[in-house]
């Protein structure tokens, strides 16, 4: 698979985080000779918060992850790549609990200290024999980089995918690591595709949820490549305390705005990247929409017009069709009044008031959308909500990706 | 354009309407020679129904109808191909206006007699100057027949649409018979393209919109091409009652239940043949949902399969990827039970009780997929709610078609 253009040069720099250790495997899940499990070995006491998909038809590892996030412990992550799991019954169900006991037992703790997840083909169940023979060849594995961890969880995705903070708590420097992937079935209107975040704060595990969930509100929830929510959407964040700073326990702390605002870069960076890698994406396309009647409102009209794919392929096809814009706030169902409707490419206003701007420069509009990265501004004029969303345009690439997919 | 490959192959024949006449002129909105505005001519006495988007940035054209449908009386229809006059503010207003005032002086009627629809590019004032050109060469055309006017409305369509039916009433024979247009934009979740209906059925207005919303219900609302819904989507019908039957007034007069079913129909064949013409379709995909809570579910279910890109990517690529309809099912937001679900392409069940069924034969399933009518039954096996909708795949030929529309 090509990279995809809008990939950043090179995997960033990532800091070690005290207390994790990844490692990957080759479970070869699928005809291939490529690492395809990773397992994160992390310090007793690490603490672990999360979002999963609201799908009604999860995968098994999802529906394990969400009976393991309340009790807030997590000793291991294991990622199997090249097969979902999902819509597998109770083979599938059966497959991640062998998992979580063979590294309960490796390393002597709980099986719900284990989360698992896994992504691919939905339908087929998980082998049991290749992830437990895959676990056994990571157990005894050197320790790998995170830009291996990153590259060993792609299915789809054409470049691997990490971003890092640091936030000053209490004195202390800490460190936030992030890895995720996802390219297609990208629509995580409540949680996201997989992605994992990693720091040595020291925090309580109801703070460290409240704050992953505030961020995943703000970002995950708000980039979408094709409309359509997977079976598997996953993001945890793991936190191992090695830091040695004062424990975050609630907003007010001293570091908690520092440390939150670092979770939420990393994870908008994260995000960005999923959508610099949608399948067959040409484009990074930004939409902010202004003037609801409130941020909710906003948000659903941004969607609107991000998952459009007459919008979409118009910027794949650099052409300034704003009335694709106007069609796609007028069937998001929100409030919205035609007549005091604004919008902008780039810096250049288009329309406003109901109706094109006469005489409009053409030249800097022509000139943006022949960029790679788009911003579109749509102006409600009704309120003060506010929402900006993250999209990418649709191409033959797409269609060429999905038509063969599965053969 | 090339012909759609699933387009029927050729147009029906359709009876003549008594009191209807429709007529044909070059009004030239765009540049090019062809037939752009039709004006459909209908006897005093006649009555009117229809429904319109829900769009909250409808066309003029739209608001136009909505505050005439009320009345329930008509004596023209004016459509103009090429310009859809929609989000052009006071200027679009003044369009329709100079356009409906035009008509009534010619025919000495009310304006709001006068029906006006426009369909093409979105943002550019309608030229008044070459509407009513249009017009006058149009009043004194010689009339035409129904293909001639379903080929003038055209706009992306690659084949001109119509159907027809007859019930019998009280004794007599009443024709309907319908136009339509639409290829592309086409979510008509509340309401349609541009479709007409005309019939010589003596019918109370009342009873025409109620019996026409419940048809539309059943038939344009259960259609999507591309889940972008249209600022100008309309359909109207007329009666003019010069087929001399007694009228109808309630759902319990006789003749009235063939009535419904034969408009039923019309209105049915017409959604059909505008997925036939969606962009870039070449297969014609039923989806069938089955088991739900109740219908308006079963309804949003099959809605959210019939959009999802990777469902229509699949099966343009012939592709039995069921996982992918698992994962619509799992994002719709209705309730679902993923061990309950069962999936059927064709007469094959694949999937049943939460899991791939194991040697299905695959072969029936590939053969059915390789054809161009595509069979998708979905149970939830949770109530009796049950829906039916249509659509198409999506293939290069929608990225190919929307990504130079508009240059």
């Amino acid at each position: 698979m090509t990279r995809s253009p809008l990939a950043p040069p090179a995997f960033p720099a990532l800091a070690a985080i005290q207390g994790v250790t990844p490692r990957v495997a080759k479970a070869r899940y699928k005809a291939w000779d490529r690492c395809d499990l990773t397992y994160v070995e992390m310090d007793e006491g690490t603490i672990v918060a999360g979002v999963t998909t609201q799908s009604k038809c999860p995968s098994p590892e999802v529906e394990w992850c969400r009976d393991a996030l309340p009790l807030g412990r997590a000793r291991a992550l294991v990622v199997n790549a090249g097969n979902s799991n999902a819509f597998t019954g109770s083979r599938g169900r059966a497959a991640v609990e062998a998992i979580a006991a063979r590294v309960a037992r490796h390393l002597d703790c709980q099986p719900s200290d284990v989360f698992v997840s896994s992504t691919g083909v939905i339908g087929v169940p998980l082998p049991i024999d290749k992830a437990e023979a895959g676990l056994d060849a990571a157990f005894g594995a050197e320790p790998c980089t995170w830009e291996q961890a990153a590259e060993t969880i792609m299915t789809t995705d054409t470049f691997a995918k990490g971003a890092s903070a640091q936030a000053i708590v209490g004195g202390t420097a800490v460190n936030i690591v992030g890895i995720i992937k996802g390219s297609g079935m990208i629509a995580p209107d409540m949680a996201t595709m997989l992605g994992y975040v990693f720091t040595d704060a020291a925090i309580d595990p109801a703070l460290l949820q409240q704050l992953m969930s505030a961020a995943n509100r703000r970002t995950f929830s708000c980039i979408t490549v094709d409309s359509d929510t997977s079976t598997s959407d996953t993001v945890l964040a793991f936190a191992t305390g090695r830091a040695g700073n004062p424990v975050l326990s609630q907003m007010d702390d001293p570091g908690a705005d520092a440390f939150a605002a670092a979770l939420e870069d990393v994870c908008r960076e994260l995000a960005h990247l999923v959508v610099r890698d949608g399948e067959g994406a040409s484009k990074f396309i930004t939409i902010a929409v202004t003037g609801a009647e409130d941020d909710a409102s906003a948000h659903r009209v941004a969607l609107s017009i991000a998952n459009s794919p007459l919008v979409k392929t118009a910027i794949a096809g650099e052409d300034a069709n704003w009335g694709r814009i106007v069609m796609a706030v007028g069937k998001a169902g929100e409030p919205a009044e035609r007549d005091l409707l604004s919008i902008r490419f780039g810096a250049t206003q288009v329309a406003a008031g109901g109706y094109a701007l006469e005489g409009y420069d053409e030249a800097p509009v022509a000139e943006h959308l022949k960029g790679k990265e788009i911003d579109i501004g749509v102006d409600l004029g009704l309120g003060n909500g506010r929402a900006t969303v993250w999209t990418c345009d649709l191409t033959h690439g797409y269609i060429s990706i999905n038509a063969d997919y599965r053969s």
